[in-house]
């Protein structure tokens, strides 16, 4: 058989690394696949040629990715540029031009996603993104395939390497957010500009691909409560650990009665869950079916090498599905297209969540009564306080957990708390999940 | 379309969790694969109706099995009786029939899975196994789609449920592994007769399968080195944990130079790796690819419904394949069938491993010399030396930490060593994996 021919948008890091894959394992990969993989096209600005292995087999490099998305010779277009714009016009000119399509680009799918699936479906063509969530863990096609015959109840993940790192370095060394985060820069694992990381963004676009996925519904990424890791402080990182928990960045979807959460956030988890332990650059996305019970998924979330294995493996998928009917294809979110669902997101107010707090108050008698009391009129319920040892002069650190209660309610009480003459600055919050079932 | 119509032989535990999850789930599944699925036709010998939610939605039950491999009507067979027979004979009539078939047999696959998908392979029908390796977990479809990428270096999973949760309690609870065992049995984790279980044939099974899809070589359960956790002491399991240790059964096969290790036995983990802290039945498989880095995957191994969800998604995946060129299927075995290799699988000999040892001594100057004089000569290296309290009043109990070094060494040195007159007793060993790369 002819080999099949790849088009190639970018030369970075996950393109680099397709190169010296496909080129490393070539054998491998054609012993599975039953056929040969060439890159016949490949486009870049810039790159480094002394980093990418097996340059020399790609038969056309330019700067021009016009030119491969409308190469005739191309079968697969391989989108490994990035951004919105102009990664997204070359993907529709692609599926026009009849090109399947192999994609890392999570912001791309969480944003424009519904239009490209459409455009794909309408010109019978494959938009395959597993490398667009947790990198090298083939966490798409364990949802869209391997729990196929589960009800979805709740993912909760560990979707971003760097916030990741940021929060290990917190713990295990005591550092401070901000010389974690230099740390991280100065490894490489976090941008100039990390902004997307540590604010949560980058994990947010990964959860709304992981949400559609999971319940059948359209990609909505507007609607997805977000915040980040800036400002947590390692003083709670430790508060956390003495009591049982680990400070994570979460990812979590879950689906309740009223409609489907989506959000982002810190999360205390128990040291009892495996996913407590994951540390460093590394992912894990948790998911619980109503079948299997919690399953979880392990790897390397971002990077070259790792990065290349998901989309080399949308490649073979492909090559594999190539003689298939259009529709008896794996749909792009998992639900036949027109079976998507129009479950309502959930604004972050209605959300229930258990809470670790941590109040600074004065040293005196009747402040706790005064706490408990506001907490007891707004119907929440403790389930334990504790009194650190005083960090200066005039006040101590009082760290609360509460039981779960819908946000809304939470709010109203910290606000009425921190209206209270003992208590001094602002409620430090941040939610804990049990992830038990 | 028309519904798919399935012939279910069995109605056991994993046969009747998938009666109730296709019936509970039905639109679920049907919004995802654009098919509904039916159950037309089942066979078993013993069933409990109350038991089973669905049971009058089967249009036919009888208990000749025979009958439903032969019924024209039946496309798709799923096989869930076990054993080797007549669970060969069966699945080999409906591949003959021209029926696909889906199972949850690992023994038959290991056994005979070469017979089984040569078959089929002529036939032009698939069969189908994600539920014989670690249950609920998608490890298979991970290994033979996920990973198409990579060149797998090694696997190592915790791939019985049982002696996890053995091993677990021994080392919660300080349990002797007699009474972990009859826990086991009072809560239906272990059967009657649990040797399948406990002496690591069941892991065996598992991991002869994923060696063979991880590597592109035949099966050959026969070649695996089997040896399972009915001698381990709580003793041994409370050292290491001090040393930093968890003791699981582990299921590891890897890559070296000279071919393939193929191998299950009790192994002491470094706390470090999450896979040590995967407690209970639960099971986990560690996968380890050039491109990808390590990757874990984790869920339930067995139970009623979890593995039905493996038997489903193979359900939903054959007939999403249904229309396509048998040719350009996912092949059996990860690797296109006239592309396996004959790597030797190592006999256990030529494996190497560091060690955990346990010696009795008498405490003499003089006998650790001894010891590391003999170690010295067989050019094996110690990383710690641990002398415990006296355990009576003759003899000490001295823990070392070997370096790796290939077995048929650290044999030699332990007959020398059982041989010195200060020495009573066996010396007791447990291999030690670093899983770090």
């Amino acid at each position: 058989m002819e080999p099949i021919k790849i088009g190639l948008l970018g030369l970075g890091t996950v393109g680099g690394g397709t190169v010296s894959v496909l080129t490393r394992n070539a054998q491998e990969i054609s012993r599975r696949a039953g056929r040969d993989i060439v890159i016949s096209h490949a486009a870049a600005k810039f790159y480094d040629p002394n980093k990418i292995n097996g340059l020399n087999q790609i038969n056309r490099i330019s700067d021009d990715a016009w030119a491969v998305v409308n190469d005739p010779e191309v079968e697969i277009v391989i989108e490994l540029i990035g951004g919105y714009s102009p990664a997204r016009e070359l993907v529709l000119k692609a599926i026009e031009n009849g090109k399947q399509i192999v994609t890392a680009n999570k912001a791309l799918i969480a944003r424009h996603g519904d239009e490209i699936f459409a455009a794909a479906q309408t010109r019978g063509v494959t938009v395959a993104f597993e490398a667009a969530v947790a990198g090298g863990i083939p966490i798409i096609k364990a949802l869209r395939e391997g729990l196929t015959a589960n009800r979805i109840q709740w993912i909760a993940g560990i979707i971003n390497g760097t916030a990741n790192f940021i929060l290990t370095e917190m713990r295990s060394k005591g550092r401070a957010f901000k010389d974690a985060l230099a740390d991280a820069q100065k490894l490489g694992y976090a941008e100039a500009d990390p902004t997307f990381d540590i604010e949560g963004i980058d994990a947010a676009h990964k959860l709304t691909i992981l949400a559609s996925i999971a319940f059948g519904i359209p990609l909505q990424f507007s609607r997805a409560y977000v915040e980040g890791i800036s400002n947590i402080d390692s003083i709670d990182v430790a508060y956390a650990d003495k009591l049982g928990y680990r400070i994570k960045l979460l990812g979590i979807t879950r689906r309740v009665s009223a409609g489907i959460e989506l959000r982002v956030h810190p999360t205390l988890i128990s040291k009892r869950r495996l996913i407590a332990h994951v540390d460093g650059v590394m992912n894990a996305v948790l998911v619980h079916g109503d079948a299997v019970g919690a399953t979880l998924y392990y790897g390397a979330g971002a990077g070259s090498e790792p990065t290349a294995s998901a989309v080399v493996a949308d490649v073979v998928d492909i090559v594999r599905a190539l003689t298939t009917d259009p529709e008896n294809r794996v749909p792009h979110l998992a639900f036949q297209p027109n079976e998507l669902s129009n479950v309502p997101i959930l604004p972050i107010t209605q959300v229930e969540t258990a809470y670790y707090l941590r109040l600074s108050v004065e040293d005196k008698v009747g402040v706790m009564a005064q706490i408990a009391g506001i907490l007891a009129e707004e119907g929440i319920s403790i389930e334990a306080i504790q009194q650190k040892e005083a960090d200066n002069a005039k006040t101590v650190p009082l760290i609360m957990l509460i039981h779960e209660v819908v946000e809304e309610k939470i709010n109203r009480a910290i606000q009425r708390i921190e209206n209270l003459e003992n208590v001094t600055g602002s409620v430090v919050r941040i939610r804990v999940e049990q992830l038990d079932g």
